[in-house]
């Protein structure tokens, strides 16, 4: 069955406090090097049948709707993986 | 400053309640496509220099000790991003 990854992270211009503490770790044990950290969500969804038209539609709308909050998040990354589908239309929403 | 992202999910033999609480959620709102959901995380973490095999190794170390707990998670994939890495290089660990 197919796999689709859907990649959900915080909007950019939010506060966020699970990445700011990662990286205050990250320093802490001597990790210098990194300057920021954030952290979102990642999801693999294996779906039944053939990833089609259809198929990609809904996950885009579950995506939006249902594995992210539109107010604090952006889905970044929506990969339809082996499916035969152009690189181009991984929808960066 | 580069971006590197670090991706940890679920090990796949381990229980995932938070991805079951999503396929459930999924199939009661009539997303009946939906056979399974995996939830993990993502991570971005941005690097002061060039994205050099030190860089990477320190990375290596930080996502399998600090970002991943490996008793119950995998790193599945490290992305230097536009690095002047070899696509294959991204680790499968």
């Amino acid at each position: 069955m197919p796999t689709i990854v859907v990649d959900v992270m915080p909007k950019p211009e939010l506060l966020d406090p699970q990445g700011k503490a990662v990286a205050g770790a990250l320093n802490r044990t001597g990790h210098s090097l990194v300057t920021g950290v954030r952290q979102g969500k990642r999801f693999e969804i294996t779906v039944d049948g053939p990833v089609d038209e259809a198929v990609r539609a809904e996950i885009r709308t579950i995506a939006e709707e249902i594995l992210s909050n539109s107010v604090i998040e952006d889905v970044v990354a929506i990969d339809f993986g082996d499916a035969e589908l152009a690189a181009d239309e991984t929808t960066e929403a």
